[in-house]
């Protein structure tokens, strides 16, 4: 049988993408969601002159005909409406954050000041126009895009939502997701195993992988029972948009998931992947659902999600996806079959560049080994001797 | 006034961390904390001599003294109870994930076999002992720790959790956190503010940067007064254990912050900071209770909270805390005044390595740049020219 490239599988899937609408939320919840809406300013940034340093205002005129001492006329605070210089030989006491008063166009900072008796004093040569104060409009003007559609959501952003008043934001719906775990060896965390038995973990690790994308998954386990699964996998693909395996795509007497897919009318779109780990792994399209079956060794689940599920679902919500990320081997490697490598690896970083040194595991069966690492190096398939110093795309997962 | 360093004020608030102690949650809602116990194997990983490929279990025997064709006794299925294998020259068809049979010591892929009315013939010259069988132990021994105390938890966690039955676990408990924000020309999210006014967006900001530490933390807004600051921090400084304030730090009429936290008797252990933004920065503590009171403009605030609470945090829960993370300037940058700068940079990869790109904003009011950078670039005030390809602390935020 050939077997798909991850190249080959990447773009297939890339191209399965789909569209699940759009909701409104809390801008306080919206934190790793993706924005469906260009979040314009509702005025201008700042929306007045804008005292930035606490001190005086004054009229530069004045300070230019020699005046160098101010009747204070009053108090402009922050959050008071704005206040008017009556007499321009004087001056108006004004905090940072403050609307600058009427007539005034220059603010000296306390720093630089005497206060007595209710005059100030500067003892300065000369006074810039505007000096400490943030003009209207200076960072941005009303109606300004200041946040695009379909950027991902981070504090930075929250405050901007706060700011232009908008309480609800429109995002990417998520969709809903099924992972299913399937095998007869496998127990509940809370129980004991048999000696022949395992603990169910991989269904967990991807409900902590989809949580990181904020996506909020269902799970069950069912029995390597053609009828049962037929019939579970069967109401799954009516109530959910994606469905994840983890298991039974291989070769074995029970890996019935291939052969139920099929049974059940989802388009295989490729099986098996030129890849390790993972390379049973098969992917199929029913109309709008899709289907990521993974095979289940914990590290095959995990690195699968992270390089297929991730920019699918980034996709599909219309992020801008970016594989840009890469890494330094800092030793050399061998690997000779065939395949693409995903090299379990501790990231360091050394003068701005980041380090990739192999950490030697024990073949996918080995989750544990996931805890001492932080990411995957990306070792094509077309060569087998890596070199120190060489540069390789990298999946991080910390 | 003197100002404290950037390196000293880092270096006193990490003197002045807190143990919240331990508490222990359900292991599928940890990630993110900090672990509080060491992780360790239940049994062996495998449990068990585990087939690794699905085919046949043969003894190595056998096909040493020339049998190449051998009768099928039965089937070995993952989770099932041990078969034996009865007859030394016949073998058990075996599952990936299975025990491996009683009596058999090598497992032939499917892949290499003909199967055919009951019988599985191999044209193979050799074959190794224990090809195609994960042997018990050969990942990780009994008790054995998978995960030492400390870790931050990520998916790669859960699933070990999962593996070994720890279905809920030992972290560190949050610190109880309050933010407040003061100032009279605050108004709520969802109100029209006055000309004069501006909308609350620090507390919002703050509320998701600590989200991301997995801290839910309450806001309050105080107006300007005096006697309500004392009576309602006052009451804070008895419920939280950490008190973030936004604003009213600095030298106008009404930043009343410092002067009210010492008439409740919290020490203050410095105020200003020699950087910007964030000059007017005030931190204290009164007994167990901490106190950050951050300057009031939005970039301040953003940058205080990473630079300062972060670390704060990661040492009080007991993290190995990092700042390795450095970037490259991608071009010169001039910065006159003597304090450490933190630069808004965008930032891309070339090569393994990490380029920042300054993001000329327009100064610490405006918040709308943050929206166009990802990280700060810490220029150290002991310098004003500042040269391409130079290697700077970094301190990301997406």
């Amino acid at each position: 049988m050939e077997f798909t490239t991850v190249k080959d599988a990447l773009k297939i899937i890339l191209k399965s993408t789909e569209d699940f609408g759009i909701e409104e939320v809390d801008f306080i919840n919206s934190v790793g969601r993706v924005l469906k809406e260009d979040i314009v300013a509702d005025r201008d940034f700042p929306p007045f002159n804008r005292v930035s340093m606490d001190g005086i205002a004054i009229a530069a005129e004045a300070f230019n005909k020699g005046v160098r001492s101010f009747k204070i006329e009053g108090v402009q605070a922050a959050g008071s409406p704005q206040l008017t210089l009556k007499n321009p030989n004087n001056c108006i006491e004004a905090m940072t954050g403050a609307m600058l008063p009427n007539n005034t166009d220059v603010v000296i900072q306390y720093e630089l000041l005497e206060i007595k008796d209710g005059f100030a004093t500067v003892n300065l040569d000369t006074v810039k126009n505007f000096q400490n104060i943030h003009k209207k409009g200076l960072d941005r003007k009303e109606n300004d895009v200041l946040i695009p559609k379909n950027t991902l959501i981070s504090p930075a952003e929250i405050g901007v939502f706060a700011t232009v008043g908008k309480s609800t934001v429109k995002v990417g719906k998520e969709p809903k997701v099924m992972i299913v775990s399937t095998g007869n060896e496998l127990v509940e965390v809370s129980e004991t195993p048999a000696e022949y038995q395992i603990r169910r973990s991989n269904v967990y690790t991807l409900v902590s992988l989809l949580e990181k994308l904020k996506i909020k998954a269902d799970t069950a386990h069912i029995l390597d029972d053609k009828k049962t699964l037929e019939t579970k996998i069967s109401k799954f693909l009516d109530e959910y948009d994606v469905l994840l395996f983890s298991g039974a795509v291989s070769k074995g007497k029970f890996d019935f998931i291939p052969e139920v897919l099929n049974n059940l009318v989802v388009e295989k779109l490729f099986h098996k992947v030129k890849q390790r780990p993972g390379k049973p792994f098969w992917f199929g399209k029913k109309a709008a659902k899709t289907v990521f079956a993974f095979p289940g060794n914990p590290v095959s689940t995990f690195v699968s999600c992270l390089k297929y599920f991730y920019p699918w679902y980034y996709k599909s919500v219309g992020l801008n996806f970016e594989t840009k990320q890469e890494a330094i081997l800092s030793e050399n490697f061998y690997f000779k079959p065939n395949l693409t490598y995903f090299l379990q690896v501790k990231l360091h970083q050394e003068n701005g560049k980041l380090i990739a040194t192999p950490i030697a595991g024990k073949g996918s069966g080995d989750l544990a080994n996931l805890v001492d690492s932080d990411a995957f190096l990306e070792l094509p398939d077309d060569n087998s001797n890596f070199t120190e110093g060489q540069v390789f795309p990298l999946i991080t997962y910390r």
